[in-house]
């Protein structure tokens, strides 16, 4: 019989999941011939898998609420599985990079927007979204390879976190305050971003990376400006928005024939390297959208 | 000659305003046969004096920017001066309770609204408006008084957050979860709230009232709500909004005729007690709307 593979969740992680303990490479046989299909079922082979931080929130206690439910404990981590592009640019991390600066940054040309882990598989769309709209663009990410990218996608300026003051570095590279935050990562820079921005600014609340495994939250010192400069924070889940995905993966395909777009995969052999792939996404080692070479 | 009283703005406060060293009554005569006018310009004699809490930002250091110039040190300090409900329910604080429940809260006739500092001088407006537009009301203020009050309104509930345990009161008094949050004094309480709003909320942040005069910021906890709930947050500046300031007076105006709408003002006698009904109304001690008569 054939062997089938899965990434299994164990046991609730308080902190960074670790392998072995929370999430385990379960080698099983698959009878094909036997398998139990209803009908209308589909049995498929998976060729991909995408794998994203908001997994990591899945990684829950059942009791607690969400947007998308709870990992079991004992059956195998669900991804999504298409063709390689069909997960990153064209998919779920390009539409939610679309549906994000769109509808809640609203750009406007001349505009200033800065971009958190601005590599990532959503930040480098928003990116290069921003640019084709004549936006001014502004990323951090944490290394310099990922920097030297961002210059790559004709960013106007890009710093690296890890080794740069934040809010030095948004002086410099935004004279003129910052129009839209486009946010994946929350805490800190969050905080920072807040004393940068102008009045009526948006913040598009995509993601809070920083707060996804760690117990010990930022004191946010700028909320108030929250008040006083009119500041809009808009949260959103992009599978609220799956009616104009046509026409997003339309206006991305006249994109990429014109050369306007690239995107960068950081692709990984094997279903057993998904565990520690994942690990790696959570502290930013991967580089750009993480994909799950399975065969 | 006349005397003429003023209250003195003399250094900036750090917490607390303290009386006789940041802000001092000072009684000086004006010379109204001579008083030097330019042409169009009128000399008025006050009768009412506003204090409101926006007051406290305008006595920072001058280089911080914000939507209204900071006291300068030396000279009296400014207020909206009209008839007494002008400066109240038909004037700025009405006016700010009608835009931001209107304009960001959107409310839906049996949604669920909760107003912190609900007897406040913004608040028991929001909540009367709410009211009338059919949706459960409910408040939270610092005294039992208030809370009664706030009964007398035909609020659905309320709560004396200083004697009881707000998250357990949230649970209580709104068994559907949170729609609509008026924010008027952040901090903590925003942070409970979070955990309490339902799905595509709305936070009208309308002031951080706990934040002005304490410098050890709340560690919040929630914030991660923001996105998977998509709650959007959207602070407001009332100025921004005067073109629309005719048609809240006739409506408002309206359901005074209907006796739709009650309102609590806090009178303080005397010029001379206005710097003390001020602290009293950064922490609280007033109840309602705090207008000083000045003759």
């Amino acid at each position: 019989m054939p062997s089938n593979n899965g990434i299994i969740f164990k046991a609730i992680p308080d902190g960074y999941p670790v392998i072995g303990e929370h999430i385990e490479l379960v080698t099983r046989e698959i009878d094909i011939e036997n398998f139990p299909l209803a009908d209308g079922d589909i049995l498929v082979k998976n060729q991909y898998l995408s794998l994203d931080p908001y997994m990591r929130g899945r990684m829950r206690n059942p009791q607690i609420k969400s947007y998308v439910k709870s990992y079991e404990i004992g059956k195998a981590l669900e991804g999504h599985v298409p063709k390689s592009y069909f997960i990153g640019l064209l998919g779920m991390p390009g539409f939610t990079a679309y549906i994000g600066l769109n509808k809640i940054g609203k750009p406007k040309e001349g505009e200033t927007i800065f971009i958190s882990a601005a590599s990532g598989a959503v930040g480098q769309v928003v990116g290069q979204i921003a640019k084709i709209k004549g936006l001014r663009v502004i990323g951090s990410a944490g290394s310099d390879s990922k920097i030297k990218y961002l210059d790559e996608l004709n960013f106007d300026g890009a710093f690296n976190y890890k080794t740069r003051n934040i809010d030095e570095e948004l002086t410099k590279l935004c004279p003129n305050g910052i129009d839209i935050y486009f946010d994946n990562v929350g805490g800190e820079t969050l905080d920072i971003v807040l004393s940068h921005l102008n009045d009526n600014a948006r913040v598009v609340a995509c993601g809070m990376i920083s707060r996804y495994n760690d117990n010990n939250p930022h004191v946010f010192k700028n909320l108030m400006y929250i008040v006083t400069k009119r500041i809009l924070i808009q949260g959103f889940i992009v599978l609220d928005h799956y009616q104009e995905v046509d026409s997003f993966q339309k206006e991305m395909r006249e994109w990429l024939k014109q050369d306007k777009i690239k995107y960068k995969e950081d692709i990984v052999e094997g279903i057993q390297n998904a565990p520690e792939a994942f690990l790696n996404l959570l502290t930013g080692k991967n580089f750009g959208k993480v994909i799950v070479k399975i065969c």
